[in-house]
């Protein structure tokens, strides 16, 4: 699955498909990079060396090490937190959420938050609740000051920043692709409207099938791959010049279609509606603002594009505080820091007989809106999810934040969801039927 | 001289002998790389594109825009901040320093240190005085909130990381190289002590002319590019494993040699005896400690490995934050963070009849110690150097600590020193002579 030409591991979606794999993958404890030494030693010895060229530092269990190490094999591009004080989250740490229990789907034997984190392969995990710190914990190669590579959870980013522009009467979601971004006028996004690219519901033909050879994903890895390209090369060079080459397949807005290649054109039209990249608008509109702690960054192809579609990497508070603010509608610390309307279009959810044809036979009932994952559920939770179990979850009946970065061996959230999804519902139960002054 | 294999502007020396350009440059002004529109547009046009691995990205007038974006380029290494907030720093602005006037070397004719700020290239100068900062300005490609090459005022970090770790006698530095990284014993460094290391006093077959194809550098730059080697390639992995072959020329001890080899060298050493690289242990013994409001990095090789020799950027504050610890002999806010004997051994400087045979014409009376230029001059001052201009110069009786990070077109500080030192000493001059409460 990896280990193909380029980057493997770089380029998926957040594909919700069950997957297995082949055969029964090492233990979270077992699989632990430390313990296994991946890149220790000076220099490190040649079975435990990882590269980005080869896929090899994706692999499981190699990838336990990568996640948190991104900048290390790939160019980046900086999302700067400015150089001001961070603002710091309270605390009230609860013992009591690693005892709760739930039920796994499909199980009848209970299983407690804490056996979970394990199962999933956390690498850190943040609860927040009115805004305080009730669980962190970190695990594998994540470090409190590291940073964790947010997988397709960086779409949602992309898709917010585009309903913030939209909400502000800067990008108007119902022109046309083309019209801000000519180069795709002869591509399948030509005709497609800016919200059916927020929605992911245009008709491409593209698919993001890593078992496939031939899957358009491989060609669109080798274009947004930073190293210099093979002789003989003769493909798109870089992420946008790829995608004026996707061709239509189906019709636009019939149904959700979950491909990657989406939220790098959205990318596009944001850079030439605000004349900034998508790194340097989230480090003005958000990550500036909330008094992160830590810098950003985002992979980049060998243009120095930055990978709207998964190439984000951050800390953790940092995404739970990122999270806080899209809980409260786009308020932080007593300042409306975005748009109302940009956080309530999310949490209105997108069409739902759309997101029914995608195929997500768990996720029943839910919808994909401004590339976050709505699942209409009795809290009104949504979420952004990102391959290997990455996740921002935002419950507002329980108002929780939950941000878990991961390393599963298993892409496909599919693998994780029965583990993860009733715990946070767990939790949020439990939220909800504790007092706090 | 650059545009050779690879990387040719990541591996070079300080050297300081003048070097001419082929042609008049194109001014500071006229070379602004925003002007220029370096990697500027969705996608940038083809002209307007840059690379690291066919060395375009560090021709002059590139370079401009390269020197404040080595991440989007190459893979790299963080040096944490850590999580807290950054100890500001004080201002007291000097309106009158950019009228002050000096006699460049060689010339009749005053210029004002306003004037020798585009002369020089600069991307950003900072002055503090007893602490505060008097002077402070951006150009170039530098904003507040960004990182600078540092080119080979790294290697300054690296020896003042041995000089620490010997003074608290964790570091033997009368021990020959090999004790501590066996697979050295073969190479040129086996027989060397760490303080010729420390010193540069090794006698090593290796060359640093970019004008000489068969030089050693080409070899060192591609064992240490982080691209995946050509087809074919047989040479060195990685800069320790190019290390181990570098031949013996000369005697130990007798001449100064400047030789970046001999500061990867000292980072395989400080890895070895730490047990950390030099990105690790600059984070936690200096980064972290002194409040800095951003992190750093360091570009690495295919095997994650810090370029001890000429890899880290920095922001420029930060960097005036570490030229006052050095300033105050390691003491930071009242409390001792460093140790003094590291400060005061590189105060006392290196050997000056061994530092007159590298033929630095210009530089008569210095001396070189633990990595760092001593001029010897009556104030006391020494200096961090790397190429195109970069510099922490620490001027003890003038309680003044200055920090410059430039691009200018000749590599070799030569080119600008010129323009530079009589500069920095006219400022010593003037804060010398005002009265401060």
């Amino acid at each position: 699955m990896i280990g193909h030409p380029f980057l493997a591991g770089l380029l998926f979606a957040a594909l919700t498909v069950p997957a297995i794999a082949a055969e029964k993958p090492l233990s979270a404890k077992d699989s632990d990079p430390d313990k296994l030494g991946w890149m220790q030693g000076f220099p490190p010895p040649p079975d435990k060396r990882l590269r980005a060229a080869d896929g090899s530092f994706f692999e499981f269990p190699a990838l336990r090490y990568s996640v948190a190490h991104m900048r290390e094999f790939v160019p980046t591009i900086n999302v700067s937190r400015g150089t001001g004080a961070p603002v710091s989250l309270d605390y009230r740490r609860d013992p009591l959420i690693d005892k709760l229990r739930f039920l796994p789907w499909g199980s009848n034997e209970a299983m407690t938050f804490s056996d979970a984190f394990d199962r999933n392969y956390t690498d850190g995990l943040i609860i927040l609740h009115r805004g305080e710190v009730v669980y962190e914990r970190y695990a594998g190669a994540l470090k409190e000051d590291g940073q964790h590579a947010a997988m397709s959870v960086t779409k949602s980013f992309t898709g917010l920043l585009a309903a913030i522009l939209a909400a502000e009467g800067k990008l108007d979601e119902m022109a046309k692709v083309s019209d801000t971004v000519p180069e795709l006028a002869g591509s399948a996004f030509g005709d497609a409207t800016v919200r059916q690219l927020m929605d992911m519901t245009t008709g491409l033909q593209y698919s993001e099938d890593y078992a496939d050879p031939n899957a358009e994903v491989w060609q669109y890895s080798a274009a947004g791959s930073p190293w210099p390209k093979p002789e003989g090369y003769t493909g798109p060079v870089g992420y946008f010049e790829y995608l004026t080459g996707v061709q239509k397949q189906g019709k636009h807005g019939d149904a959700f279609g979950y491909k990657t290649v989406n939220s790098d054109a959205l990318g596009w039209v944001i850079a030439r509606v605000t004349g900034q990249s998508v790194a340097e608008l989230l480090s003005q509109r958000i990550w500036q603002r909330l008094g992160m702690e830590q810098s950003a960054y985002y992979q980049v192809d060998e243009l120095g594009t930055a990978f709207a579609g998964g190439g984000l990497s951050a800390g953790l508070r940092d995404m739970a505080r990122f999270g806080e603010l899209v809980r409260n509608k786009g308020r932080w610390r007593g300042e409306q820091i975005i748009p109302v309307a940009a956080i309530a279009d999310i949490q209105r959810g997108g069409n739902r007989a759309a997101f029914a044809k995608a195929g997500f036979d768990k996720l029943t009932g839910w919808s994909y809106r401004n590339m976050w994952w709505v699942t209409h559920n009795e809290n009104g939770a949504f979420a952004a999810r990102g391959v290997h179990g990455q996740t921002v979850y935002i419950d507002p009946a329980a108002e929780m934040v939950l941000v878990r970065f991961a390393s599963h061996p298993v892409a496909a959230n599919g693998a994780n969801d029965p583990y993860s999804l009733p715990a946070w519902q767990a939790v949020a139960d439990y939220l909800m039927s504790i007092k706090t002054q």
